[in-house]
């Protein structure tokens, strides 16, 4: 027997003996179906042969990670977490308001756990040294700011999704477009803001810093912003909302002035939420992959558990414009 | 020291001890703010004398309780996932869809864990007696069938829902009222549409079987079975949807029969999930208190795994009516 074969084998010598990544030998171990047959029975005997014992069965809390949410609020999280637990660890669930007065990166490093996911959260510079020095795997899933660079994590291409949904619109014909973005210093609302001025900029449309926005990135943000974008003396034609939540706050608004989405006013969200298809008129907007987000962040942890290194430090995955019923072109 | 003092204290005897009850010692234990300053020190006292350990901070695993979803693609778990989070428990998720080809009534029993929340999952009698004979605390959630006496579980009271669902469409003047349950093997469903038959038969309105139908919970179900109706050769001018989704499915195929709502069409949801408030018009639905639910089934969960009774095996929480801007009076 080679002498790296010595030691207890890892899914990462048996994912190099097979010559195939280490999330496919994950999914044979979890008894995944999409895998190709040849290449299931070809793990399959190597961890016989390498006497592989898997230890989500030994001993449950083994593969154990955390998964931090700042609130369970938004069926936004259920996205993610449905990839976490496709990605073959156990996760186990809590929200930082449940312990919104203690000090939840310190409980996560007393856990005791073997990794962390940590989603949509402010992490302190202070936050990521005392993370550093607990050797605690961390990934972190949309940063509200841009981690350090010692800190992996994982996102959407938040600006090219901006540039996708205005660029959208300028070819509909509307020159009057406003933006909604969510709380200033996100950085994903910033990054999709930018995308919307980079757009009116290629198309040579002024931006008009009355039609540049800020709300909260859920419904009455959408809401408020429309109510007072609408009295303007020139509204615009079209909307792009920031998010999903806002934009059907856009819609609720456009609706109580009496005006018909896409006929007087145009609307695109951010986000691709299951109801965006649910509302009515079904919303155009930017699909941001939120289950395969969570997905990547959990095997990147199950890699970093497993002693493995990262090929980056950052991924961002693409953002695509879906286009549905709430945008058409202006009616002048 | 007195005899039952002996043994290592549990939160059950501490509670005894206090005179409070069982979530209480477990809130000041996990650090909650909801607790009186005086109770919480009295409560503190005692875990002191009684030399009490908190288990979930000595190994993690110990207060560790699996919660299986059919399938994490509804904004309806998350809801209810947060309720389970607040009881104080340490939740590991997992869909049966991730497992969909294996046997996940003996995994959860190998799993190794504290106990188990099963939500909306069909348990066979032989599931039943698996579980009964593993010892392993379960609490089901909102059941698709009855559970035997011996498996505790957590519902809503959907026959109440659906006599006030309906009697408010009576109350509006509406005459010519649908109903779209969901599957109809599913016993929410059943109980919903028997308390929409009730409300018809207290106005003296005679049940039309053309008006009953049965979609999916889903958009596409109350999509579909709404086009048949207004297909009929006299339409219904409202409908009881069974669900939030089917309801925006009701909307949508409303829109596009050029039909508005309320004006045209009365609809009413059932569950009261946050985007009931984000359509346009907002829906009026009945509210069904999925993170209270989930925060129950919890707290039920924990008493068993500490060794005490539970009152009750089958706890029903109240539904009500939330009345928005979906329904109005008929036209004619």
């Amino acid at each position: 027997m080679p002498p790296q074969q010595l030691g207890r084998p890892t899914l990462a010598s048996i994912a190099a003996a097979a010559g195939v990544s280490l999330p496919t030998v994950s999914k044979v171990v979890n008894g995944k179906t999409d895998v190709a047959p040849a290449t299931r029975a070809h793990v399959q005997q190597l961890l016989e042969e390498h006497n592989y014992v898997p230890v989500a069965r030994k001993a449950p809390e083994d593969l154990l990670v955390d998964v931090v949410f700042t609130a369970l609020d938004s069926p936004w999280a259920v996205e993610i977490l449905r990839g976490v637990t496709e990605s073959g660890l156990d996760v186990v669930v809590s929200s930082q308001s449940r312990s919104s007065d203690t000090d939840w990166v310190g409980a996560l490093i007393a856990g005791g756990r073997r990794g962390a996911l940590v989603v949509t959260s402010r992490l302190t510079a202070a936050d990521q040294r005392r993370l550093g020095r607990s050797r605690l795997p961390v990934v972190v899933i949309d940063p509200v700011d841009m981690p350090g660079q010692d800190v992996p994590s994982v996102g959407a291409t938040n600006w090219a999704g901006g540039l996708a949904a205005t660029e959208h619109l300028v070819e509909l014909g509307h020159r009057r477009i406003a933006v909604i973005g969510g709380p200033q210093d996100y950085l994903c609302s910033r990054a999709r803001i930018d995308g919307y001025r980079a757009a009116l900029e290629r198309a040579g449309i002024a931006v008009d810093p009355e039609l540049v926005r800020h709300g909260t990135f859920r419904h009455q943000g959408g809401y408020d912003q429309t109510r007072a974008l609408l009295a303007l003396p020139e509204p615009p034609t079209a909307v792009f909302a920031g998010s999903d939540e806002q934009a059907f706050g856009v819609m609720e608004a456009a609706r109580q002035a009496g005006l018909s989405v896409p006929g007087d006013l145009s609307v695109v969200g951010f986000d691709d939420l299951p109801m965006a298809r649910w509302s009515s008129p079904p919303l155009t907007t930017v699909c941001q992959p939120l289950a395969d987000m969570g997905r990547l962040a959990g095997r990147m942890l199950h890699e970093l558990i497993d002693g493995g290194e990262l090929s980056s430090q950052r991924v961002e995955l693409a953002t695509h414009l879906v286009t549905r019923a709430s945008t058409a072109a202006p009616r002048r």
